[in-house]
């Protein structure tokens, strides 16, 4: 464990003066917060594949940092070969994991900067691409704040809100995207309990979203997956608040296994289901859901608890699908940073992310 | 380990020559397969209260053969001091657990024996008692295969089949409720692929059904509750079968947590969702789901794997009810031993119930 680093509200760091990627290692979470200092690609692509970071923008984060911090090791100063070199990097880390856009978007600003700046020396752009990463950075904590102020309009004191897997400060650098006006709610004194499914099979609900909604000082109550039924039935949940690690023009969200199915019984239940998504995961290059890769994962996920407890018979087929897409006719709305977005998402999409990126340049 | 019973199809056995209650310890599988002969009140009572039996027709089996096994060991020949003893322990199982109708239901099959015989020797009424207790085991046995028969006239040859929990033949002595109907269809040579819904938290899917059906040589794939939406959404599945703790008069019917999210789901796939009762799970004196009890389990099933592995934060809240209630209007049939039963479920489950009583005393 290292001391010396306070990752308590900031979940992903640069340290410059080490060249390191700074985390915590989610997959020990909640028994051991354990800080991961990182330095080589090799480490970077294993820690975003393994899960140690993960939640689309916390990736994103992480991918541009751990680029940057990648980039400024290699020891040449021709540009030429600084460029193969940081494109054979940046290719290699965009393997890492293929659902969620923000990697291949945080990256291919990383790219950018290199392909904009070949007039500059080798040193200047290490600079540049050190800036770029602390703006994504920064970006992200001002997208959540921002998501988390839009999204409070839509919450009343005293909510029962229900979330699924880990879309909070672990997931994002700050705040997290479907949490953020749960906190933002929390500073302005409102009072809402949070009910945080389990998120079979790797658990970021229990593991993750519960720990840090209690180290915050927030009631929530951890129920099974399969629970949310019951719950909503009960009338004890008045929204239901995801994130999304990639959203298509139309407004489909693809985001963990569980979301779609939980998204057809909020309808069920007339209960509101909010997708929360910065702009930078909003690709309006692709079409529907049916266009988005869904990975696929090891069965020992399911079959095994922390690769030490078996739980299956021995050699059973199994199915571990990642995410899946909630289709847009489910989604009553969704949070951006630059807004609330409602149908129709094929118009209304497009306009807020112009309007946004406008006001941005301007 | 006791190698002497062999209990490979049939799940639930007396052991006359011992005066005892043969199971097999599900709560040790899928790891060891351990028998358990039991003798005592306090045996039975801790092996139904902590699930080393369960599945609401082997708890009525279990209970049956387990209050003959206790009440055989009565050492008076006065019947009213035979009958007082009888009760006590009859109460006393009762307890054992609060939502399953089959375990009141086979308790009180046993009581009326007693009653309905005052002027016969106590040593004739324990004989009478252990006919009737194995009569509820063959009349069990008979109602699966029967279910099983019915079951598979809604079902094609080569056709995906989910299914949650267990309700196989570790949930009944043999065939089961919901896997009645695949294990007929093997016997006939049907070729179906079961998608088994592991089932938070105590995994009766993954554990139980995922290894009884692989011992029996059927396709099966495991997968996490929160995937079922998405198996259905690629057409994998053309019909989903669930067993049943408790159906209502009115076609409510009670069943494992997740039941009632699986139906919704199902029904938004527009998938069909059959629910497997045999009659004694149906209670005409229940009107709706409403007034079934559901059972408040403790908090640790879901914090900690196999109690060993904790994994959540310390001192989070839980909430983990047993079952719930699957609206009638979600369920396409209730499949019983007397046969298939459509809505309106609170005119024609009452008939199917009258006839299925008189065909058997006629």
């Amino acid at each position: 464990m290292n001391q010396q680093y306070d990752l308590s509200d900031e979940t992903v760091a640069l340290d410059a003066e080490k060249n390191a990627l700074v985390i915590i290692d989610q997959k020990k979470l909640p028994h051991r917060r354990e800080i991961l200092v990182l330095h080589t690609p090799e480490e970077i692509h294993a820690a975003i594949r393994s899960l140690q970071v993960r939640g689309a923008p916390a990736i994103g984060v992480a991918s541009a940092i751990g680029l940057y911090v990648s980039a400024n090791a290699i020891e040449t100063n021709d540009y030429t070969i600084f460029y193969r070199s940081f494109l054979k990097i940046k290719e290699y880390l965009a393997t890492a994991r293929p659902t969620a856009v923000n990697l291949c978007w945080a990256l291919d600003r990383m790219e950018k900067v290199v392909a904009q700046n070949s007039t500059q020396s080798v040193a200047e752009i290490k600079k540049l691409l050190r800036q770029e990463a602390e703006e994504i950075r920064a970006e992200d904590i001002r997208a959540s704040r921002s998501m988390g102020e839009y999204g409070l309009t839509l919450i009343r004191d005293g909510d029962g809100i229900l979330t699924y897997c880990n879309a909070g400060q672990f997931a994002a650098v700050k705040y997290g995207t479907a949490l953020a006006p749960v906190y933002i709610g929390k500073e302005k004194g409102y009072k809402n309990h949070v009910f945080a499914c389990e998120t079979r099979p790797l658990l970021q609900g229990i593991r993750l979203t519960a720990y840090e909604l209690c180290a915050h000082g927030i009631d929530v109550t951890v129920i099974c997956d399969n629970m949310a039924s019951e719950v909503m039935r009960q009338k004890k949940v008045q929204a239901v608040f995801v994130g999304c690690d990639h959203a298509a023009a139309n407004g489909d969200c693809c985001n963990k296994i569980g979301t779609s199915g939980l998204a057809i019984i909020a309808k069920y239940h007339h209960i509101p289901f909010y997708v929360c998504a910065p702009a930078s995961t909003i690709n309006l290059q692709i079409k529907s859901g049916a266009d988005i890769v869904i990975e696929q994962r090891a069965p020992e996920e399911i079959t095994e608890m922390w690769y030490c407890s078996k739980m299956a018979p021995q050699g059973v087929n199994v199915y571990n699908p990642a995410f899946d897409i909630t289709p847009f006719a489910l989604v009553t709305a969704i949070v951006t940073d630059y807004g609330i977005v409602y149908p129709p998402y094929k118009e209304n999409l497009v306009k807020i992310i112009v309007k946004g990126q406008t006001s941005k340049e301007g």
